[in-house]
């Protein structure tokens, strides 16, 4: 597994230049998101403005190595930092779809757009825009978190990728996961029969300096407790090792059936 | 239990009346507030306004039946709508204070704030100047929901009062509890050893025409799973009577030492 592991500490100002090719080479959009860790840090506490120190954790599936998982991510250092994860429905394989291409589509699409003057900084209206923009078939669940400079975090989501706030120690904001019935998640379609940005629950919470924010795919948040989670970030003052640390959890918990809910 | 049980079916334009009144003669608030139910309803659909429709339902714990309980509530109807629940913390008792004095006094003070300026319909800025207002010795815990006309609920937080958001039969948001340790929640209190606004979980959603909104102190949600409050929910387009389908099932869940965790 160890060559499978991607691993990225992303200083603010190089998050963009990280994600920009991948606009022209969607290849190279990472394939398995189990796990971003995110700190905001007050960067000018003369003008009380905060944004993102971040982390990021990858590991694909076992089964999906080969093409690399079907998760994709991007982050961005627009105003106070955009984070965002997408997770390609698996069923797509069934019928000779790679559930990977709309996920990575639809985050270069997300990662190209930040800053487009219609969106606004809205992740609700980012997700419609990059969501319109796909070509690919196939679909995927889709969160998005913008962090304005005076500390409040934008939250859009459709499906059962989550974020959580760390704060002292405890959660102190979780989103919920949408879906149909077991398995089958509130989801952005190739097709019509899927759910749209207006399915999105759109929320927000006010950080503070040292909150720690994780956000993944259900990949991790079926797998590994919230407790966890928790106790794991406490053991780890740095972000990317404690995301590593939260994926090594992962690899570990529950039985084979388990182990790699995708 | 009969004559202990309270139900209210407030209507928009008098939910601020019912509560005025407490302003002048404290012991009128509600004692014990294990539900409140609240569902948003566009009113007039061509400006796309929102506004709660309101039911509520109290228990006082049977050990805290004489003295009608340790916690209290205020509805108003400014702007979109005011919710709030404050729990009593029971320790109190031991030192021969009331617990319930101080959870009425924050909201009877609050119902009074809600239109003040220097509020600014915020309702971190709301319990600030609530609390600041109380005289009683004691402590609570305490939520506050403000509802904006465009759909927008602001909620900020202090211990384990909780919220949770009920769309298509399932639910899309949830307050996380704050808590020192076990059965020690963050608490707002007349000691300066205790929490302030500042230590508030500040956050809101974006709710549509339809949502259905359970807030209540940990009495309810320590008590009845969110599984049953949806399932309840389903089963009643009528909050009111939701409330009290899930009070009754507040009655009858767990063993006796789990009945009526205050």
């Amino acid at each position: 597994m160890a060559n499978s592991i991607y691993r990225a500490s992303i200083l603010q100002s190089y998050s963009q230049l990280l994600f920009q090719p991948c606009l022209s080479n969607k290849h190279c959009v990472p394939k398995k998101t189990n796990l971003l860790c995110f700190a905001s840090s007050q960067l000018n506490p003369a003008r009380s403005e905060v944004s993102f120190c971040i982390g990021t954790h990858l590991i694909p599936h076992p089964n999906k190595v080969e093409r690399g998982g079907e998760d994709a991510f991007f982050v961005s250092n627009f105003k106070g930092g955009v984070i965002a994860v997408a997770d390609g429905v698996s069923g797509w394989a069934e019928q000779n779809v790679d559930p990977s291409l709309f996920s990575k589509e639809l985050m270069a699409n997300a990662s190209s757009l930040v800053g487009n003057l219609e969106v606004n900084y809205d992740p609700q209206i980012l997700i419609r825009k990059a969501h319109a923009a796909t070509c690919s078939k196939g679909s995927a669940t889709a969160i998005v978190a913008m962090l304005e400079r005076n500390g409040t975090m934008k939250v859009a989501s459709v499906g059962d990728c989550g974020l959580r706030v760390i704060r002292k120690g405890q959660i102190i904001f979780s989103t919920t996961p949408q879906e149909h019935y077991f398995d089958c998640p509130y989801q952005l379609s190739s097709e019509l029969v899927g759910q749209t940005y207006l399915d999105a629950v759109v929320s927000s919470v006010e950080l503070v300096e040292g909150d720690t924010i994780v956000m993944g795919s259900d990949g991790l948040f079926d797998n590994v407790f919230d407790g966890e989670i928790v106790s794991t970030l406490a053991a780890h003052s740095d972000v990317v090792e404690a995301g590593f640390r939260c994926s090594f959890l992962e690899e570990n918990s529950g039985d084979e059936a388990n182990r790699w809910k995708a």
